[in-house]
This record gives C-alpha cells, sequence and structure tokens, in this order.
C-alpha cells in the first residue's frame, strides 16, 4: 500500500463518516434508546453551532489566562501515529473533513482547514459549512504559519494543544510567529474534546508477549544494545513515544489502533548507577534490583513528620474548630440522657459525626467513629453495629474515640464520661490514673530526638505503680490531612529508630480496660515545641503544647490520686478550653 | 484513636461483613436482579468449596512453573497500609477473619490463621469451618515461619505474593526457610485473587492539588530536599511506595482509602544529567525538560528495521501463506467473472480478507482493504462504501491492495487486473510500463547505506522516459508483525536521512493514473540482502529479495517494451510463485 504522506488511502471507518455527515443534516432516529437519542440530538444541534461555541472557548477564563484570538489543530495524535484512533479524530468532528492530512485553523472570523493535492475533491465535499478550503501544494499554496502572519494582527494570541505538535517543529513554529509579534499559547486541554460530548473512551485492550521463536532477540538483548548508544551520547536518560519503537524493544504487541498491532505507551530508560529503595517497598518491586539498591528509610518520611509553620497552623485550627464539635457533641448527650431520651451508640456515633460535618473544611471523618458503653468500651478495637448497639444509659460508663479530616489538618480525640452522679469508686480511680498518666506525658520535657520509649514508660508508671497497664501505645504521629495514624512519630514500647523533634504531632491516649466491665481512654493531640523558661538555660529541649480543647468530666476526678501539678495542668487546661473554644464559637456567631 | 498495631479498631463496612458471612449460610434473596443473584449464588457455592479451590491452584501450571505444597497470605496491601480498602480484603475473603493484624497458611491439609491477642475472640467467631486459629502472641504462640519449618517436608515448595510483603522482611523471611530446605516461590496472581468472582473493582478517584496556603511549601523546595538527601547517600534514585510520603511530597491528596486522603501510586525522584528525547516526542513532554536534552532520532527506530533471522524468517513465510490467499482469490474472482456472477467491489474486498482470515497465524488485515474498479482506482486513497461501489464487469480493470498482520510478520500486496481479452493499447502500455519500473527496481544492486531517494529516480525512470509518473512514493518499510508502512525506510523523492541496509523490509510500488479512467499499481514485499555474484567481488553491495509470490498478469504485457531482462526477471518470479507457494499449498494438502 503506498504511504500515506505521499498519497493513498485514509483509512476511515465509512460507518462513522455516514454519521456525522448525517448529524449535520437531520437527527438520527433510534427507536432502541431513547437517552442515545437524547444526546444525539444535542449533539446535532451542538454541531450547528459548533463554530460559535468553539469560539466561545476563546475567553473561556476556565481553561485560558487570557483569552486568544485563533487556534490551530493539526491531525495527528500524541505519539505522531499516521494511524490515529476514532477518539483522535478531532479534525473530522470540527471540520467534517476525513483525510489523513490537514491543518485547521479557526479564528474570531474564519474556519480555515489545509490539505494536499490528493484530498481536494473529498475535502469539498466534507466540510462543513462556513469552512475555507486550503492548499497545501500547487501555485495557490499559503502555509498555515505564512497566512498567521499575514492575517492575525500583531500582538494576537494563538491556542494549540502541545502534545500534538512535534516538539522541535513546534519550536520552530513558535520562534517564527514570534518575529512577527504573534503568541502562542499552549492549552493543555483540547478545545475540541471539550466539546465533543460523544467522543469515543479510550480502550484498555490487552498486550501479549510476542515469544522468542517469534522475534529472535530478547528484550535485554535489546536493552543492551540501545544503553551502548545512550552512552555514546553521553544520555543517562531515553524518553521514547514512537509506539512501534516501545512494541519492537519490549517484544509486546497490542490492539490500541485498528489493524495496527501498538498500544498507547511511553517509555523511559534510564541508567540506574544507584537507586534508594524505601524500606516499605514490597518484595516484587525490590526484587527488580540487583545489588545497585540503598535500602533504607525514605528521606520523606521524616521530613513529612516535622510540620512546617502553615500546617502547624492549620492543624491548631482544625482542632480548635473540631473540639467545638465534641463540646456541642458533650452538651447534647448529658440534655439527651438527663431527659430520657433514648441514646445507643449507634445514635451518639452519628450525633458525633454529624456535628463535624457542620465544620468549616470538614472532608470526611479520618476514621470510623468509636462509640462504646460499659464492656463493649473494655475492647479497644470495638465497633458498634447492628448486633453490639447499646444503649447508653444513666449510670453508664461512655467511651468515644473519633476524629475529623479537614482541608487544613487531621484531628483525633478521645474521652470517657459518666452520666452517673454515683460513680464507683473503682471507676474514679482508675479513670484518675489514666488522667494523671495523660498529664504526666503532657507535662514532660525531655531533650530534642528522644526516643518516644522513654516517654511510654514516663506515661505509664501512674498507672503501673499501682499495678494496672494497658495493651496499645501510649501515643502515635498524627499527620498534616493525611493518615490519622502517621509514621514514624509513635510513644509505645517497641524501639522504632525514631526521635521525637519541633513540629511533630502526636496524641498522648492512656487508657485502662477491664474486660466485661469499662473502658477508659483519655486522647488529646499534641504539637512538639521548644521547652519554654528551662531552668538551665538549655536549648534543644522540648515539650508538648496541646491542639484538643475538650473538657474533661472533673466529677470523676479521685483529688488524692493527683498533686497539686495535675490539677493546675487541668484547671489551665479547662481555662484554655473555655477561652479558645469560646473565642472561636462568638465569632462565629455562636453561644458560649 | 490507638494504633492498630498495638491495639484498637479495624475499621471493616459491616454490611460487607454482614454480607459475607450470610453467603456462608444461604444465598442473599434480591428480587431486583436475577443476574446479580445468580452471580452471588455461584459465590455461595464456590465458598463451600472455597479450600478445596483454593488448593486446586497449587498444581495449576497455567498459573505455575510447578505445583507447590503451601500458600502464605499476610493482611496487608502492596504499600503496606494499615487501612486497606475492601479489595484489598484478601484474609477475610478467603478466611472470614476481618481482624486488621493476620498471617494465613493453606497446605494440602490445613488452614491456619494467626492473629494476635487482641483478636482471639473475634477470629473464633468469624473463621470459616476448617480453619485453625493459631496465636501471635503468649504462651502458646508459634511464629508462622517455625511452624513451616515444624510441619512442612524439606524441599516443600511454599507460594507467596511478593507486593504484598516487605522487600526487607522478606528476604530474611525466604532465607530462614532456605537453611530448611523450604522454598518460597514469589506469584505474581495472588489466589485469592484469581477465586474472589465479586472482588470489589479498583477504583480511579481524582486527586486534588493543596494549595499553598494549606501546605506551606511548594513541590519544588520539596523536592530540593529530597535531591540533597539523595546526593549525601549517593543515590540517582529514589523510589518510593508509601502513600502519604508522595501525597504529601507533591502536595496532592485523593480518596482511595476511606478516610484516608491518600491515593494509591507509585513514585520515583530521579536525578537526570543528559535526556535522549526521540525526534518524534511532542511539544507537551519536550518542554518539560530545561536544557539538558539531546534532540535525535531514537536509537530504537535503526534497530528494529534491521530485522534479525527470526523476524525475517516470519516475513517470509508469512508473505507465503498471504500469497496463497491472493492466489486464491485470483482464482475465485476470474471463476466468478467468467461465470457472469455479480462481483463488486465490496464483495470483492470481503473475499480477500475472508481468504486471509484462514491462514495459520492471523491476527488481523493490515489496513483496510482497497477494492477499486476503472475510475474509483485512479484514487490512489480510494475506498468503497454504499455509495460509490462499483461492480466489476468483465471488461473492468481492477486494482486490489491489501495486507495482513500475522504473528511472524506483515504483508502488503497490490495486483491490477483486467478481465477483458481485448485492454485497450493504451491501458497495456502504461500497465507495461509500471511493471518496468517495479522490475527496474526490484533488479538494482547498489551500496550498503544507498539513500532510497536514488531509487526512486531509477524506478520512475522508465515512466518519465514516456512522459508518465505518479504521484506517491515507490515504495516503504514493513514492519515484523507492526506497522504496515514502518518509519524510516522509505523509497521517495523525499530526503529522510536515512540509508537502506540488510535486513530492511520495503515495498516497490510504482504505479500510474488516470483520472476517471483507471488506475494501476503493483506492490511486492521485498527484503534487502547481500548482493550476490557482483563481478567486482567487492562486499557492501545490496539487492532486493522478493518475498510476495503472487502472478501478474501476462496477457497485459506490451512485450517490446521489455528487455530481455525484464522479461526473465518476470518469468523467473512466476516459477517462483508456482514452485514456492505450490509447496506450501501441498504441504498443507491443498492442490495447487
Amino acid at each position: 500500500m503506498a504511504t500515506e504522506d505521499e498519497s493513498s488511502a485514509s483509512i476511515s471507518n465509512n460507518n462513522q463518516q455516514q454519521l456525522n455527515n448525517n448529524l449535520i443534516i437531520s437527527p438520527i432516529i433510534s427507536k432502541n434508546n431513547s437517552q442515545q437519542q437524547l444526546i444525539k440530538e444535542v449533539v446535532v444541534l451542538q454541531k450547528n453551532n459548533l463554530l460559535q461555541t468553539f469560539r466561545d472557548l476563546f475567553k473561556n477564563n476556565e481553561i485560558l489566562d487570557q483569552p486568544i484570538d485563533a487556534y490551530i489543530l493539526p491531525r495527528t495524535d500524541a505519539h505522531n501515529n499516521e494511524y490515529i484512533s476514532e477518539r483522535d479524530q478531532r479534525v473530522k468532528f470540527i471540520s467534517g473533513f476525513s483525510g489523513s492530512s490537514a491543518w485547521v485553523i479557526v479564528t474570531k472570523e474564519s474556519a480555515l482547514l489545509w490539505t494536499d493535492g490528493r484530498y481536494y475533491i473529498q475535502a469539498k465535499s466534507e466540510l462543513f459549512d462556513e469552512w475555507t478550503l486550503m492548499k497545501l501544494d500547487g501555485p495557490d499554496c499559503i502555509m498555515p504559519s505564512d497566512w498567521i502572519i499575514q492575517n492575525l494582527e500583531n500582538g494576537s494570541k494563538i491556542g494549540f494543544d502541545p502534545k500534538l505538535f512535534n516538539f522541535e517543529k513546534a519550536k520552530y513554529f513558535i520562534k517564527k510567529l514570534k518575529n512577527f509579534g504573534i503568541i502562542c499559547i499552549p492549552i493543555i486541554k483540547n478545545f475540541v474534546d471539550i466539546l465533543w460530548i460523544d467522543r469515543p473512551k479510550e480502550l484498555i485492550q490487552k498486550l501479549f508477549l510476542l515469544p522468542i521463536e517469534e522475534c529472535g532477540e530478547e528484550i535485554n538483548s535489546k536493552l543492551i544494545k540501545v544503553r551502548e548508544e545512550m552512552k555514546k551520547q553521553k544520555c543517562d536518560f531515553l524518553l521514547i513515544n514512537c509506539l512501534d519503537d516501545i512494541a519492537w524493544l519490549f517484544n509486546l504487541r497490542g490492539s490500541d489502533i485498528p489493524y495496527t498491532p501498538i498500544f498507547y505507551s511511553y517509555a523511559i530508560i534510564m541508567e540506574i548507577n544507584k537507586i534508594w529503595l524505601s524500606k516499605s517497598i514490597n518484595y516484587e518491586i525490590g526484587s527488580l534490583f540487583d545489588k545497585k539498591y540503598y535500602l533504607a528509610e525514605s528521606p520523606i518520611s521524616k521530613m513529612r513528620t516535622i510540620k512546617n509553620l502553615i500546617e502547624l497552623n492549620g492543624m491548631r485550627n482544625s482542632n480548635i474548630r473540631d473540639s467545638s464539635a465534641l463540646i456541642k457533641f458533650l452538651y447534647w448527650i448529658n440534655n439527651e440522657i438527663s431527659l430520657g431520651h433514648l441514646v445507643d451508640e449507634n445514635r451518639a456515633a452519628r450525633q458525633i459525626n454529624y456535628y463535624r460535618e457542620q465544620l468549616d473544611k470538614f472532608i470526611s471523618i479520618s476514621f470510623e467513629t468509636i462509640s462504646a458503653v460499659d464492656e463493649n468500651a473494655a475492647l479497644p478495637h470495638y465497633h458498634v453495629n447492628e448486633n453490639n448497639n447499646k444503649i447508653i444509659k444513666n449510670e453508664s460508663i461512655y467511651l468515644f474515640d473519633s476524629g475529623g479530616q479537614y482541608f487544613d489538618g487531621t484531628t483525633d480525640v478521645t474521652r470517657t464520661i459518666c452520666f452517673s452522679k454515683y460513680p464507683s469508686k473503682h471507676f474514679c480511680e482508675t479513670f484518675t490514673l489514666v488522667l494523671r498518666s495523660h498529664i504526666d506525658c503532657a507535662c514532660a520535657r525531655f531533650p530534642s530526638e528522644t526516643s518516644p520509649v522513654l516517654l511510654d514508660g514516663i506515661a505509664r508508671l501512674p498507672l503501673w505503680s499501682n499495678g494496672y497497664n494497658f495493651s496499645h501505645g501510649v501515643g502515635h504521629g498524627v499527620g498534616h490531612f493525611l493518615n490519622v495514624h502517621e509514621i514514624p512519630p509513635y510513644i509505645g514500647y517497641r524501639e522504632r529508630n525514631f526521635g521525637l523533634k519541633k513540629g511533630n504531632v502526636v496524641t498522648i491516649e492512656p487508657g485502662y480496660y477491664e474486660e466485661n466491665n469499662f473502658g477508659i481512654r483519655i486522647e488529646n493531640c499534641y504539637e512538639i515545641v521548644e521547652a519554654k523558661n528551662l531552668k538551665s538555660g538549655y536549648k534543644n529541649f522540648l515539650e508538648f503544647e496541646v491542639l484538643t480543647f475538650v473538657p474533661i468530666q472533673k466529677n470523676l476526678i479521685v483529688r488524692e490520686l493527683l498533686e497539686q501539678k495535675h490539677i493546675d495542668w487541668l484547671n489551665n487546661y479547662h481555662n484554655k478550653c473555655f477561652s479558645i473554644v469560646g473565642r472561636y464559637l462568638q465569632e462565629k456567631g455562636m453561644q458560649v
């Protein structure tokens, strides 16, 4: 078959052609599918106004930073393929012309299509009304770039889709026009694609490997030769977009384009000297690399956990808003229980979620809300469902652990409350010890880079001293609008080769769980800051600055189990809850 | 919320859990959708036999090179995520257990699930029949690797999914087992995925960029810091699979996992010194690179066009088979026309395609078959459709240009035939000149790396000498089961900075077209080989070796317009057609 660029065959789908022609004249009648019919009618309507709609995009500021005066479109695809798929037949969609060689220019006044001598007759019959046929060869020929220079004013802007232009040729084209005061604007979103409602979908077709019996050379052998050529040119990267190059190199064939066993792809061949594999890499990927790797924690994990000032500010603000939701919840549940209304774990969880959903910058909850009564709360991994849903009674001990994802941060809070006027002494004592654990940890000052294992011990001591313990970590990192369990920060009994640093955000959440009876956990988020007012005057000491502002139930505290410093911490904390969340609510025009 | 690895919450979808539990007991009744109902019943049936079906895979040689004795599966995903999506809940699918910490081992006799103390009670209630609960902690604890060593025989093979194992830990695990004579076999296709009919689909969720007001640091600034760390470790590549690392680094957020704004991805940070951009690269990609690029024809294009011996052998064999189809077609059309049966362009094209479809290793036709009568053939880019379909009459001049994609090669052939006993003198003269053009080119010998432009002149001379010409190239490259128009080889009048080399495959296809009257083209595929029997004795001369074996209609030839060498070429060619295709048909048990 003769090569297309000199003569010959536009391999086009005649049915599609037929369809497009019909669309201009009258709606297609389809008895089978009224919705499809409707779409087609819209397309017909649109086609009648196609050029106007197209020109409206010239000043559409959702796509453009600045309005343009014209748009240029070649008949090709992103891989410079000779045969293109139906979804790349943009010239045919906008102009009606189905030939294989074409340039389109649409200005505010004109719509022009260039093609070569093989297609003049065909173009005349196919082009939609309003379109002017231009010649790429012969005596009347004026090339598109020359036409632009002669017809567009100095200072005009012409848009183009950068993926449809050859890099080398486009650089020359842009430079040439620039010399005549015409600016080319690359626009990622193709104008035709925006208007093309029934554009064929991208099909993902299967690839298959050509066996050695058919291709005669292994991929590795081909790659060795390619790398030799790269070496000659001192290149450590080779970027390929030619689809038969890729199919040949990898002994692969596909069927993305009719009659041609290639597939849409790009390939990069790289010269790797030493690759850093992050420690969490899986075996499948890790074993692709010979011995040239360095296996270690990725440098990003550490950077990510040290929040910058804007991230910290977001964490502070999102925690304040989040706390306001939980304060509303505390008010609501106290009220409901005191009024004798039925509140079960499920309803309480929904109410917590509801208050969060009302907040600014809310995205989602940060994990499934834990809402647990009495013995259910003794399971730290408890989740309410239809079978275990318990009613929260006046005498219940109720634990809720919940958090939010906000555009500016992530939160995580647990409180344990009891509605009874006479809570059991045992519960109150253990509640107080958990609180003391929390406060002892929250008051700690420690050198920068301290292993959190040491803080785990400090937090547990009040419980240990009384023979109690709990089976989870004291705290974990919290991401900035990211994972609620951010790794690597972790205050726990397992060494994780990590030191706490200024800018980390972590939880403190000691607990106590008594099987078949009750569970207690008190959890706040904290930012790690530089320690203030150190006696020694040394630098590089850190302390916790609280982010969560939700009151802790005071009437459950056994005073004798606390020292004055714990009382001071708690009073100071409650003052902050009142003033900080109060100010936020006032600003929002709400009652404190 | 307490960290999952120490205690706490399996964030699971209770409805899904409910569904899975139900499936074990009885089919779900769905009145809305009988097909879905059917699928669910199949799933129920399958679940009853799940372990047996799973064990059947141990000896499935479509997945495995060698049978295995056991399979080990951890509860995680390819990114070592704490929270995993429903589609990664493989442990839950196979065992029923929904907790967040688990290892599964299935042997020919046993099915065991390991979990830790937080989940013993839950596991007991969730595990399907036949499953044994194993403990990861406490006095009864025996770790999975130790269990394997104690229970599998020396020489046993245990399969695992390499993407679900941490690289570093897996290397240790594999080594440990190897010391006890147990071989770990990585199996890419996960066994659970094979059996999981209603496995949730991979959802492609949108990403969004976190603005600088929320994230506080531009991507580039983060990348500079990452590159500094890479430099310290002398790494030019960094491969990351940790999803919050990727989200943080690129200031992106997604929603692939509930409650956690991350998205499935891998990232590579590279240190590029100099990148080779293939010449065909588009402007969008090319302009991503600063000045560090080398813009040139990719080295692959040249390699690809020089076919190796196996590819050449495939091209030869596929052309012989392909020629047999066209010979059958010639026999058929002669017969039909002589019997006075109605044959139009459309029917003839379908018949050509039909004969090809019957051939071994047929994949598809290699372009839309050109089937053109008289004035239609005067358009080299003609395609038959409902409007222009002409009947092939006794006096018609008929041109057909077609080809096939085969597993072992690609073909492209054109013949022009005439059924009249008295074809016009003018037609016969131009037919003979086109044939002479073809033969002159096919007989040429030339130095290796000769620019094909010179051959274009040689081919045109017989037509030019009589004042005729044609407006397309003389020939083009043909890919090996790839593009029928393979670039860069091209015999034409445009210089393409390419020299012909041994191992290229090209067409020779001169033509002549007379508007509103007729068209002629004679096209064969040729392999470029070393020239034989050179008088000079020099090496590095090339010649054409024919691949296509379809007779050329002799009664259209005007003897006086040819020299003896053309007659000799033609007789030799027809002898080859007879002997080579004849032998092929005989081997296939068909009449010659």
